[in-house]
Order: C-alpha cells, then sequence, then structure tokens
C-alpha cells in the first residue's frame, strides 16, 4: 500500500455493510467508488473521485475482504490419507490429530513459518483480509509457545488453544493437562496471544475444563472464544454465553436453550461448513438461529484434519445450499459477522474510518460467490496479507 | 506448444489412467516424467527423460487434463437474480431458460464468441483441456446453426441441442418443433455438430419425441447423446441405452432396470452433481451405478440457470461428498470417464499415443482435489485450451 491515497472506482455494486451508506442491511451502492488513505477508507461514494493510485474495477462488484475468524495455519503435514479413507467409509487408525501434532514439533521454526506464510498467500488471493490463527497443534509449554509466535508475526488475532486435544503423553491425567494449559502453558503463551480457546466436546474436554482455561485466560488479560456444540449437544454454547465469550465456534447441534442463550448475548455463533463438508457431518441449522436474532460468522476453520480450505465463498457457497441462508446472510457472515466474531469494528464493513480492505470480484454482484460454485471469483484482493501473495 | 519434444519432469506421482504404465486402475507411477512430441505422449516414465522444453513439477501430482463433457458455454446473460431467489426459497417468474434464449439470440456473433472464448479460458485455468459444447439458447434455426458454428470454432465436441426446451413460439406446437428440430434446423446444425442431444423430462420432451430427434441426427451422421432422469425415472436412460447413445447425462433418479440397462450397455452414466447443488436437487447414488458395472463420468453442465460453474475440482469434490464415490473414481471419472463418454480414446489417460493433456496441480497427489475443496490447486494446464488464457 502506498503512502499516497488509493481510489478503487468504476465499480457497479459496491457492498459497505454500513446502511448509512447505502440501501438495504449490506449497505449497497451502484456505481461507486472507494477512497483509502493510509491503509483507512476516508471517502465512498459516487464514482468519480481522484487520488494518486486508481484500480479501475470495471464494472465488478467491490466488497470487504473477507474476515476468517477461526482457523487452525501452523502446523507441518497433511492428513490427505485419512480423508480419503473416511470418504470411502473406511476404518482408518492413522493416528488423527496425533500426527499433525508429532509433525508440528519436530517442523522448524523456519518450515513452520514458510508454510504459514504459504498458506496466508492462499488465503490473500482467495479474499481474506484479516485472519485469526491457533496454535493447538503443539501440545506443550514450547511449542505452544513457539507456534503462537509464528501465528503472532502474521497476525494480531492470535488465540491460544493448549486445550485443543489431550496430548498422548497426558491421556490418562486429564486434569493434570488442565492444570498445565491454566498455569506454565498459558504464561508462555499469553504473550503472542490475543485470545483463549478451547475444545468443549466429548473426547476432548468438558464443561468444567473448559471454564477453568477460559478464566485462566480471562485473568492472563485474553479475550474468550469457544469451540463448542460440534458433534452434539455439548454444554459449549452456553458455556461461552455464561462466561462472555466473543464467539462459540462449529454450532451444528443445537437446541432451543442454546438458541435462546444465544439470543440473550453478544456471543456469534461461528458456522465452519466446510468442516461439515469435509467430515460428511450435518449441517447446522443457521435459519433457526438467524431467525432469533443471534449474529452469525462464517469461517473456513482451515485446519489439516476437517477442513482443509482457505476459500471464504466455498464457506459461503454451503451455507446457502445446506444451511437455509441466503446470499445476503452469507457474505454479511464472512465479513461483519467475522469481525464481530473478533470483536472488531474496523474491518468487515467499508466504513468511513474502518481498513480498506477489500475484494474485486470477477462478477457484477456478491451473489455469484454462491451462483458459481468452484470458480475463483476473486480478480484482487486489497489489504494486509498482500506481502505473502508469492 | 512448441514443435519440440517437451518434457515435465519431476513428478511426486503420475496418475496416468493407464493401468499398463503404472499400479492400480489410476495406473499410478511415482517420481515418473512426461515426456510430449506434437501434442501426443511419446514417452512416460522414470525421472531423466530429455527435451527441448522442460517444465518442473516439483515433486507434485500430474493427472489427464479433465475432459468435460457436458456444458452449454454458448450463452449471454446470466441468471444470478433467479439463483438467488431459488435459494431464499421464494418463488421467483423471471423467465427461466427463455431469458437466456432471449439474451443469446440478441446477442452478436463477436459478443457471443468473446463469451465463450472468456469461459474456456476460465475452465482451462480450472484444469479442463477437452469441452463439449451444446448449442440450445438459439431454438431456432438461424440461432442454434449461430451458436454451433461459435462453438465449432473452439471445439471439436459440438452438440447440437434444439431440443432443449419448446421455445415459446412454439408453446402449443410441440410436435411441430420436434418435426423442425429433426428437419430444416437439423440441417442447417450437423455440418457444425458431432453429436445430437435431447433434453428427455416432464416439461421438456417425452421419450416418443427424444426418440424422432435422436434417430433424425443417426440418419445426419451425429453421435448420440441425451439428457435424462434429472427430475424423475423419465424413461430417459432406458432410450440412450436403446438407442446407443454415447452418454446419458444427469441420471440423478435411477431404478433398478435403468441401471440394468446401463450395465449391459455401452452408454456412459454422467453425473453433473453441480446441478444437483444449485438447484438444490438430491443427489444420485453413484456408488450403485458403479457397483453395477456402470462407466462414469462427471461433468460441469456449466450454464447459467442450472450449474454455473467450470470447476470440475469443485464437482469432483461433491461427487466424493455426496455420491459414495471414492476420491480415485470421481478423478477418474473427470478424465477417462469423460472421454468414454465422448468415445474418445486419446485423450482423459497418459498413454503413449495419447494427446498430451495434463495438469499439475498445487498439492501432491490427486485425492487433495477432494480434501481441499474450493481451493484452486490447478497450477498449470498443459493442452488446447491454453489460448483462452488470456
Amino acid at each position: 500500500m502506498s503512502d499516497g491515497a488509493l481510489v478503487v472506482d468504476n465499480i457497479g455494486l459496491l457492498i459497505t455493510n454500513d446502511p448509512s451508506l447505502g440501501h438495504g442491511p449490506l449497505g449497497q451502492l451502484d456505481d461507486a467508488s472507494v477512497v483509502i488513505e493510509d491503509d483507512t477508507v476516508v471517502a465512498v461514494g459516487p464514482a468519480g473521485a481522484v487520488a494518486d493510485v486508481r484500480i479501475d474495477a470495471e464494472g465488478a462488484c467491490v466488497l470487504p475482504g473477507f474476515v476468517d475468524s477461526h482457523t487452525h495455519l501452523v502446523f507441518a503435514g497433511d492428513r490427505a490419507e485419512e480423508f480419503t479413507a473416511r470418504m470411502a467409509g473406511q476404518p482408518y487408525d492413522g493416528g488423527g490429530i496425533r500426527v499433525t501434532t508429532d509433525a508440528t514439533r519436530s517442523a522448524s521454526t523456519t518450515t513452520l513459518d514458510r508454510l504459514v506464510q504459504a498458506r496466508l498467500g492462499e488465503a490473500h488471493r482467495a479474499g481474506t483480509t484479516t485472519i485469526e490463527i491457533k496454535s493447538g497443534y503443539g501440545l506443550n509449554i514450547d511449542d505452544e509457545a513457539r507456534t503462537l509466535e509464528i501465528a503472532s508475526a502474521h497476525s494480531d488475532e492470535t488465540t491460544f488453544l493448549g486445550a485443543h486435544l489431550v496430548p498422548t503423553e497426558y491421556q490418562s491425567r486429564v486434569d493434570e493437562y488442565v492444570d498445565l494449559v491454566c498455569g506454565p502453558m498459558l504464561e508462555r503463551a499469553a504473550p503472542h496471544a490475543r485470545w483463549i480457546d478451547a475444545f468443549c466436546e466429548v473426547g476432548a474436554f468438558d464443561v468444567d475444563q473448559c471454564r477453568a482455561v477460559l478464566e485462566a485466560g480471562r485473568a492472563a488479560g485474553l479475550g474468550l472464544r469457544l469451540h463448542g456444540n460440534q458433534l452434539g449437544v455439548s454444554g459449549g454454547v452456553r458455556l461461552a454465553v455464561e462466561c462472555g465469550c466473543a464467539s462459540v465456534d462449529h454450532c451444528t447441534y443445537l437446541d432451543d436453550a442454546d438458541i435462546d442463550a444465544l439470543a440473550g448475548s453478544d456471543t456469534v455463533a461461528t458456522f465452519l461448513p466446510a468442516a461439515d463438508f469435509s467430515t460428511r457431518q450435518q449441517y447446522p441449522d443457521a435459519r433457526r438461529v438467524l431467525d432469533a436474532g443471534v449474529t452469525v460468522a462464517i469461517a473456513s476453520n482451515c485446519n489439516p484434519g476437517s477442513s482443509y480450505t482457505t476459500s471464504i465463498s466455498f464457506c459461503l457457497a454451503l451455507a446457502v445450499r445446506e444451511m437455509g441462508m441466503t446470499i445476503d446472510e452469507a457474505v454479511y457472515a464472512a465479513t461483519a459477522g467475522g469481525a464481530s466474531a473478533l470483536r472488531r469494528h474496523d474491518v468487515g464493513r467499508l466504513s468511513i474510518g474502518a481498513k480498506g480492505h477489500l475484494v474485486i470480484l470477477d462478477a457484477p454482484t456478491h451473489h455469484h460467490l454462491a451462483y458459481r460454485p468452484g470458480v475463483p471469483l476473486i480478480r484482487q484482493t486489497i489489504g494486509p496479507l498482500a506481502r505473502y501473495n508469492i
């Protein structure tokens, strides 16, 4: 980004997500331009603004860059064999998440950093301009701190997820592992993290264990978020609301009490449809959640086990096809919704004073993101991840 | 393609689809190279071949270019509003296919040609190297001939689909329209087409009308293919087998008699999963069809009404997630299967003497095409559509 002003002009349809700037909940404008100075939107409006650098949108649709509020980008290796076996309905005990933990622990910091940068470039080309990155494949003090340090070099939105899974060496001593997470591991991790997260699910951590992790994180000055209700009604959603989490993620299984709890809270329900796709899980009923007035986000959950995609376009096409969301709702959820899940007001919208992070599509409307599934429609992404586009 | 020899070297995993060249039904080789001369594979084998031009695959997976055996690429306009309304569950009578027919008839030949070229570029970047193109939005003598002439400038695999839908002006005179299709329209279309096709479905043409169209096409020297069983058990599949069609496409609803008929025939069952996705239709049970020994293809059905995608990767990820196909079966169906649906043996496989049309992935295996859904994994496509990559 140059220091001078940049104008994106000749925009056929501009989605601002700011109803004060345009019509409808997405704040839409026809024939508009956006002026950006110092990475900040300084003007939005009719075509014709002048600036030092001009990008001609050629009549295409422009929208805020995607805010991907849930990823696990710091890992080594992949698990294509496990995915292939699962899709073929075959039993496969290749070790699951432990494969990734082992590969990540034994990878050099240089290697991990290179892998993160490659994934950030891929996300950038797919239109993402703000990205949350979790730890959770270190699962010991040094490797949790190391992976967060790598992540924090690339994003302000880093999340300590020591409570991702119980590592092999603590298999029969779960409470001891939780104490480690809440104590020395958190102490080393906190300087590199904005958030703390835990995986509240049968087979991972129960509600009381997750509450302990969240409370320790809060005491250490971290914001709170939670994985919950991916595989069943786990109590995760209600815990997230009780603790005032910014977001509870997955929300595949929700009962009426969960929806009531969310509706009376500031906790965002974040859906991860690509994980439901890649694990052949049922899809959540987002319609029910939206109709209850809950703020909804869509994120990629990029990770090698259950959702190895960086494509928010793919996620929102699934949300529309499978989860009962309209395209407008899905686009909002993947931009302003993701921002809410990170308690950010400066991204996910093109309001005056917001970050000048946006996407120019190879299409006349944002509806084409679902109408043209699988087609890479991101012509250009303007935002801080551009430096990874190598 | 230069006249000299080209080697693609340093291939980590090569999928040839030729069991005589490598292991398993996909004829896989590790650490291989492919040598191409005059657009033809002249050698496949261990690394180290020399040639005038070398492309380093950097250890990635290489497979035959996708053979997309079912598209409707020649059209003007789009129908994003109709799609958006359908996904929102709203009634919408925007005119359906007639919108596309009107827009196509009134577009200049230059405009239509430019649109086709843009779509071919998109398909090429997505890994397609052979593409079938149907008419079917002209629906009068001049416009069917004109759209086929445009298509035939870009592909040898052109299909006359005058029997796509009954145009408004013949609404109450269907048999008269069928006579037109079988007579003067076919006469003008045939010089520009290799194939004839019809849409056998309630609301389009019945079995007898489709039989008449296919028989007229055969008499005019065209190969036969059919749209059938998209919305119900229409009799299309059995008609296709009876007539010896190369392929019957959609096959979303199949009864036991349909599967028996296919299993005893040379007719390929072509699945179009992106159409089932975009119309929120059920998915076909491909497992049942494969287990009966039927040859299966996967194609995009790229068209503005029910499947506006050129991404075969997206289609095969759906086939794996939703239709009970293994990844190997889906990749085969999108390459060698598509070739069978076009009765071609020179594409869809990297046998000696086949066309040197291939894809280099940004991934170590072909399984990543489904494992990394929505991610554009096609690093480079080598094939005749390269000239559209503008």
